[in-house]
């Protein structure tokens, strides 16, 4: 595809690799830094990314706007572009249900802007081979060109919107709903006084397999305050597919009382995780 | 230990290998046939238990009663043994909730029955050092004692009535759980269309993941009547403990769904299985 006008919206940990993705095909890549952190400042001016200020300004001067932001904030991200006037190509590559997907996807095409339902699988997207986008809608085929140089892969999923979001939701809800379990499991042994017991029963079955679930939990804690908003969406997708959607509504629960580790540099110790995660328990019985 | 009577309620699966265990010990097997299935009868003389006939009479003549059944049952069978007179070791070892289990050992207690809460983790007990009997309770180290010279191993976790159930609920709270959420996610992903795609997307990631996963929901179907009884135990056991009980709650929905394949020879294809977990959408949309 030739040399686009792209607008990020927000370049955060995963946005800014898309971002660069963008650039290494070739494109110029925007932002606004209106209301932004100065870590997302600083982030966007270490990538070169053209800061235009206003979301208006960005919605004039793109053809295409890529939202990548938490869960909770794409109906809002996506309202806010409308409102601008924008009337290029609009990718919603958030974690969100298909239902909501498709909600945004006929408000866009209500308003005539031709709309790509997206779904990131994969840590941000620094290696090739790691990282994948998914994409549905008319013009699918348009987005995973801009990106063909990668380092970033695209899969295209076909016209209908919903179905990258449906895969996203899918994925996530075995990785980050096996992280919640996990997490509930300890607090509930640790409740129950058999922690240990479990750990040696885990080790007898898998060496590795103890170890790695401390990790897995510890490692979460950072980013739990996004995945909550994330786990709704899953329930809400299971729920609209036949299946039952409190394994998410659940899993919502744990990262919102993990919520409190949000952006810790260090994985905390396990002891204050299992806290975090009694902590109605503790207030209670006070 | 010297040689005990020692009646095992009832032989299934996991009872039967209980009870071959007890007889290599040395000890001396029991059960009551009336009203079992013959399947049952036939794997009871396949191993020389002795027929009491009744659970009276089973009461009468033995030392020890060890339960084995269904989570549903468990509470009616203690209840049931009580009222026999039975005045001996109760030893529940069944997947119920550390509060259930403490509720039946106080009424064990009153009743002047010394009582053991037990918690079965591995498949039937046939092989050393796969199944172990975990056990709580003041008597708990008489009852590994009958189990010494294996192969099922068992391992005391002390005198509190509820730990070998807690760390039951807590082992199986993963590994069922977990094959229930994935039943979940592959029934949601059908239903929306992106099943082959969540196929390759796992296939990427780990080469051999997505055919496990098919293995495990198809395997798990045989057993889902009775796993849906365990879900909802461990779904009160984390509410218990101040742990959002939704995980099993789901998982409970999950393997009622499945229940349709019990006892079935050959695990189903896959297709059946996802039909089966679709169901209640096939109905409300005809």
């Amino acid at each position: 595809m030739k040399p686009q006008r792209m607008g990020i919206l927000y370049p955060g940990a995963m946005g800014i690799s898309i971002a660069a993705s963008a650039q290494n095909n070739g494109h110029q890549v925007y932002w606004a830094s209106e209301g932004r952190s100065s870590a997302t400042r600083e982030r966007a001016a270490k990538f070169g990314l053209h800061d235009t200020g206003t979301l208006a300004a960005l919605s004039a001067e793109c053809s295409i706007v890529v939202s990548v932001c938490p869960p909770h904030a794409a109906e809002d991200v996506a309202n806010k572009v409308l409102t601008c006037g924008f009337n290029g190509i609009f990718v919603d590559a958030n974690a969100i249900s298909p239902e909501r997907t498709i909600r945004i996807g006929q408000m866009m095409a209500e308003a005539g802007v031709s709309f790509v339902d997206g779904g990131i699988i994969g840590e941000p997207a620094w290696k090739p081979n790691t990282t994948c986008l998914y994409l549905a809608g008319l013009r699918a085929a348009d987005i995973a060109a801009c990106f063909s140089a990668g380092p970033l892969a695209t899969q295209v999923l076909g016209a209908t919107i919903g179905k990258a979001s449906a895969l996203k939701m899918c994925f996530a809800a075995y990785t980050k709903g096996t992280v919640a379990l996990l997490s509930a499991i300890l607090a509930t042994a640790e409740s129950l006084g058999v922690r240990d017991a479990l750990l040696q029963q885990w080790k007898h079955d898998d060496p590795n397999f103890a170890e790695n679930v401390y990790k897995r939990v510890r490692a979460v804690t950072a980013k739990a305050w996004r995945f909550s908003g994330e786990m709704e969406e899953i329930s809400s997708t299971f729920r609209d597919a036949g299946l039952p959607g409190e394994f998410h509504a659940a899993a919502a629960i744990i990262y919102r009382r993990l919520a409190q580790f949000k952006d810790s540099g260090t994985p905390p110790p396990i002891e204050e995780v299992l806290g975090a995660l009694l902590q109605t328990v503790n207030v209670s019985s006070r």
